[in-house]
């Protein structure tokens, strides 16, 4: 497989856009991530769109409105990775040699549902038992409090961090601080979460555009590369599950280093998967940013606030950038380029090298995730 | 780009299957491949999985069935095309040397909406306008008509071939012979269309197992390989259109030839899109199969009929074979690749080296379509 660098990208605010069609959110982060290339739109080889309930031909409704049509369009859906998958599919297209230049787009227009739960495949037992998103992260919680002598308090911490960042992020869902105590005094969801222990539902879009990097270099000096591109799939079992450990994050996480060359100790920041509170524990332990059962000191320590040594979600991630789902794994990555090019304004993580991005989606899989899908991008 | 073998097919009989889930529906078709592939199932790297209206993580809720998991699974939606663009990633995957072992499933449960039109996109202004697909080809048949001189019941006989193919086919969904007469008696849907015109709706399922040469030779002397894998979208404009032009085939078409290194005097045996009957005859013009305005005269020779020199459809097509959307290229590509093995059974086409699979979906390009992939395979 030969280099592959990103040398645009786009992203809309995330936020509540009901008024629009799927087409309206995705085409101004498209051409965002295009004019940023610098390649003629006629060099596009192919399109890989991400979204998780678009419908049929999300990403060509996306192009058609740009005028932009007749290159291979391709929409994957993987849940909350529909996105990033979308990118490993485009990594592997460019790294193989198969195409010179990808666009890859992420799109989801979540309030066409009207809020609440979002439409979920009854064929799951899961879903049939009520075992939803919230409830299942919650019991997560529950359990790693319970291990690990954690409380609730000090689990809504990683809440009022996303938020201080996210406020900091003009593309943010949420651009406030919230305080502990607003995180605790919040309406509850799913015991021990609160509110603000959720990420908020919307709409949203984000874009890349990459190349080979003979492209690439002519395009910019020093273009941020992709040296890991991975996707797995959870572990089913019927068996005893230790729902305090993100299996498939961790196995993930193991492939992508190996892939990169990198070790934890070597990422200067990480979007990674906070859906709820928990998670991004859970997930500090999965990539090795600290040993199991002592993410919150971790987290308190700083270390992953800005300024710290590991920027964990410096966009304010899922909790305060927000989570339209298929828009999520491409607008980490975005956020991780702008990163590595030193570029994302006020939340910019100071001298950054190496980042990462992680989507997890589906809660098909009882205690694990149905997919999960891990880059590294260096500069 | 490496060799890309087929090592394993399988396949359910396409129907109505109201009372099973999709999983259900679709682990059959995949165990059979794997099966017949001869690979232990622990050797698979990757699955791609086609579907258009199976919900999120269609793949991952098929393979859990099996107890096949923790590999990169990626869902892929493109209407009509859906599994055989999957089949197009899982090309570049092994051909890129990325993964040695892939599946490629193809998976719909039609029935799940009771029947009617599918779920449609109110955002695209052709389902607004109530052009949905039947209406769409009655158009293009009306100006074909009105070009070449065709009469309605000799578009007719398109649907008279593809059911005395599929009255020998066991896999096919309507596995029985019309009469012309019964073709034009049967209930008007959309002027000239009847009944029998148009392809039913349905379930069903259809996978493969692709593999570098390397891995393939190890299981079979002389496996199948796929020598060209092509993805297209429409070209979408405000202007004139030639309705009775297929465009986005033509352009596909002419890509894949080159890819194989082949010409449409080489193909022996082709799967195509006959969504209605006057598909089938713009795309034998599409693919060259004869000049332009000629289709009818070449199905009346009888040249793409079993015994023909062009054998289009044998299985019966998405006329009588049946058509449900996202498993549709996968079993197109399941019949190509049985035929070239010889072992089609009574709808063999004898002594087929070269055989092409051609998919092609969505109508949101108004005349056009949205997604068209085109397979090519040889022995």
């Amino acid at each position: 497989m030969r280099e592959v660098c990103v040398i645009g990208t786009g992203l809309i605010p995330f936020g509540k856009y009901p008024d629009k069609t799927l087409a309206e959110i995705g085409w101004p982060a498209v051409k965002e991530a295009i004019v940023e290339s610098g390649v003629p739109p006629k060099s596009i080889d192919a399109v890989y769109c991400g979204s998780a309930l678009g419908g049929m031909l999300s990403g060509q409704r996306v192009m058609k409105s740009l005028g932009l049509t007749g290159m291979s369009i391709i929409n994957v859906e993987n849940a909350c990775s529909s996105s990033s998958s979308a990118l490993a599919e485009a990594w592997t297209a460019v790294g193989s040699g198969r195409h010179d230049v990808v666009l890859v787009v992420g799109v989801e227009k979540l309030t066409k549902f009207g809020g609440g739960t979002l439409p979920l495949e009854n064929e799951d037992w899961e879903v049939t038992q009520g075992m939803v998103m919230p409830a299942l992260y919650a019991m997560r919680a529950r359990r790693y409090m319970h291990e690990y002598g954690l409380t609730a308090r000090q689990l809504g911490e990683v809440s009022v961090k996303a938020h201080e960042h996210g406020a900091l992020n003009p593309n943010a869902q949420i651009r406030k601080r919230v305080s502990i105590d607003e995180v605790m005094a919040s309406r509850p969801v799913a015991d021990p979460f609160t509110l603000w222990h959720c990420c908020p539902t919307g709409d949203g879009a984000a874009a890349l555009v990459i190349a080979s990097a003979d492209v690439a270099r002519k395009q910019k000096a020093d273009p941020v590369r992709v040296t890991a591109s991975e996707v797995t799939s959870g572990l089913y079992t019927n068996g005893y599950r230790d729902m305090t450990w993100a299996e498939l994050t961790a196995r993930g996480a193991k492939e992508a280093y190996e892939m990169a060359g990198v070790g934890p100790q070597d990422i200067d920041v990480a979007e990674i998967h906070d859906a709820f509170t928990i998670a991004e524990l859970m997930y500090y332990e999965a990539f090795g940013f600290c040993e199991r059962g002592h993410a919150y000191e971790l987290l308190s320590s700083g270390a992953t606030s800005l300024g710290g040594d590991i920027c964990v979600n410096p966009s304010g991630g899922l909790l305060s950038r927000g989570h339209p789902v298929g828009a999520t794994g491409a607008a980490q990555a975005v956020e991780i380029v702008r990163q590595l090019e030193g570029r994302a304004g006020a939340h910019q993580v100071e001298g950054a090298r190496v980042g990462l991005a992680h989507a997890t989606g589906g809660g098909i899989a009882g205690l694990d995730h149905g997919a999960c899908s891990i880059h590294i991008f260096a500069r």
